[in-house]
Parts: C-alpha cells; structure tokens; sequence
C-alpha cells in the first residue's frame, strides 16, 4: 500500500510520517520545494516535489491512499485559504478520482459542518472547509474525513472522542493523535464514508472511529 | 413581477434599478444599511433591508426573480470575497429555491469558467465566483448565469457578443450594457437555463442571448 501525503511538510504530515515509518511503511511525501523535500526524507518517506496550486496529478502514481493535510496557515491571507486549503483540497480529490484511489482521508476542521453556526472571526476558513468535504461527499471518490478541534502540540493522549465537548475550551486535541487517527483509518476499511469530529476523549481510536 | 435585486447598491445594481423602472417596474432593492435604503428608494425601489453575510430569507418573500449582482470588491480582503462573492452567493441560492423564485440571474465573471486557465492574480476570485456559479447549476434553481468581462463606465453601447475577443484588452463591456443584458434576461424566458459570456460587441442583446 502507497498513500500519498498531501501537506507532508505541515506539522501533521510530518507527525503522519513518523507514525507510517514506525508501522513499516514507506509514504509518498508531497512538497514543494527541494528543502522540504530532504526533510521528509530524513523522516522515512518518499519525497516527491508538486505543486498543490499547479498541476499535481502525476504525484499520485501508483497510489493507493491519500491524505490531505495541507493548509495555508496563519501566516498567509484568506486568498490562500482559498487557493490551498479549498481550491487545491477540491483539485487533490478529483485527482485521486481520475487515479483511481480507494481512500481519501480529509483533515477537514471543527466547524466545517456548519460555519453559520461558528464564531464570525474564522467563518471564511469553515467556509472553505465546508466546502471543500463537501466535493468530496459527492465526488463518488471513497472518503474518510476528520474534522478536529483546536490543535495543540501536547504529546497523545492515544484517547479520543466522536462526541463535542460541551465547552470550547475542551475542544482541542494534540496533532500527534489527529496523525494516529489518521494511521487508523488508513488501516480500517470501516472507516471508509464516514465523517468524525475528532478531539480529546476517553476512548481508543478502534472504540471511537467505527 | 417582483424582482429582487441582491447588491442593489452597487454600480451594476443601481443601474439595473433604473433600467427596471424605466419600464415601470418597481424592483425590490436590497442593502444593508439606511442609508443605502433611502439611495435605492429615491431610484425608484423598493428598499428591504437584510444583510447578506447573515439571515435574508425575509428579503425574498413574494419575489419571483432574483438578481445577484453583489460583489464585496477590491476595498475588502479575500475573507469578503469568500463570505460575500462565494458563500452569500450559495446562500442567495438556496434562499431562492426555498421560496420558489422563477429564474435566478447570476452575475458571475470572466475566469468563472476555468480559473487554471487564467491570471494568477485574480484566480482566487475566479474560483469563488465559479463555485458560485457550480453551486447554481446543480441546485436546480432555473438559472440564468452571465459572464462579463472586465466592467467600464463607459455609455451603454446596447451592441454585445457572447464570443470572446481573441485580445484580452478587448475583453471589456460597460457596465450599463450588463445591466441592460440582465433587464433582457428577466423579459425572456428563452435564456433560462444559459450560461453567457458577455462583452462589448455587435449584437442586439435579443440576438446575443437567445
């Protein structure tokens, strides 16, 4: 099995690696420029240099799975939240559909389900995320998505949970277990045509992601 | 006839007031603020106040054509373009279905039609604007989608073409004439169901849209 990991150098796709280098495998890491290439290379994967806003369709060769991580971040402005995390999210998934992939696993966000319903400070990300699962949903390309809280850096907990936390505050989960979520699913053909919200939680990801 | 007017405030929009009432007609206008309100009433509209980053369904009630010619522009970020060109869009979208409007005229872009093929600089709008215009086409609300070129304030010419000249600096069409292809749109049940691109041209609008 190849999965290509669209984002391979955010700080997800980098934990992704570590964790499928650990299980034995060998991920296909999407970069963009030499640099990050050498560095997820040190990782354990496959680099293979795109560009998420050109033409990208060659670096799912051979591919079997693939996960999309990629996000413009704080540093840039809403017009690549719009280019990246929507636009290049659309474009990755009629990618893995014209090659045939089996899994796309999507790292959408908490909000995504609804932005009308979320704070107004960080609507036009929802927005784009919404809209981004939502080509996926009726793209006909088997997905899996995952929309986590509010990301930390802490260590995994190897805990999570489906349901929202109540307050705000507890909706968080550290990226290392968001990278084991993803390994989970990666793993679990159950998996495929669901959608979860993801945070912290009292449960396995085999009890939590069914 | 009623017609509401989304972005009644704008520069297309006002235009497309006094075109309306010029043939006796009295467009519902609307805006977001008072003093935009008493503006689009002293053109000869109906002023509703709502706001479209919000809950405007009430603005539609016993309206049987929407026109949706608001664009946040180039004072604003990309975040308005997300949240007004694209989102309010959708949203103007289902509103219009939910209360069974009879024909929904999109006024989208140039670009709309493939933002690969175009300036980098813009495909952040001519993504919005195309995932506007998709949105419309598979919601099945009958639609009816123009594309115009880059805007003038030039007179109205009342000559167009739907084919795009081969120049791109020739690629422009006043806005008084989109305003006036928009009017021959509401009048003529034959463009249901079209997608025009729209510059200055040679044509009468009865023989360019038809």
């Amino acid at each position: 099995m190849t999965t290509l990991i669209i984002g391979a150098h955010g700080q997800i796709g980098q934990l992704l690696i570590k964790t499928l280098v650990a299980e034995g495998e060998t991920p296909r890491a999407m970069v963009r420029a030499e640099a990050q290439a050498q560095m997820v290379k040190d990782l354990g994967a496959e680099p293979v240099i795109a560009d998420l806003e050109g033409d990208f369709q060659s670096a799912l060769k051979g591919c079997d799975k693939v996960v999309f991580t990629a996000g413009s971040g704080a540093k840039t402005g809403p017009d690549k939240t719009i280019l990246v995390d929507m636009w290049g999210a659309m474009k990755a998934v009629d990618a893995a559909k014209a090659a045939g992939v089996s899994q796309f696993v999507m790292v959408s966000s908490r909000g995504a389900e609804d932005p009308e319903a979320g704070p107004a400070k960080i609507k036009h990300y929802t927005v784009c995320k919404k809209l981004a699962d939502d080509h996926l949903l009726r793209s006909g390309q088997p997905y899996t998505i995952l929309r986590p809280g509010r990301l930390t850096n802490d260590a995994a907990e190897h805990k999570v949970t489906t349901q929202w936390p109540t307050e705000a505050d507890n909706q968080w989960i550290p990226r290392e277990d968001v990278a084991l979520a993803i390994k989970h699913c990666l793993k679990t053909p159950a998996t495929v045509g669901k959608v979860y919200p993801l945070f912290h939680g009292e449960l396995s990801f085999r009890e939590a992601l069914s």
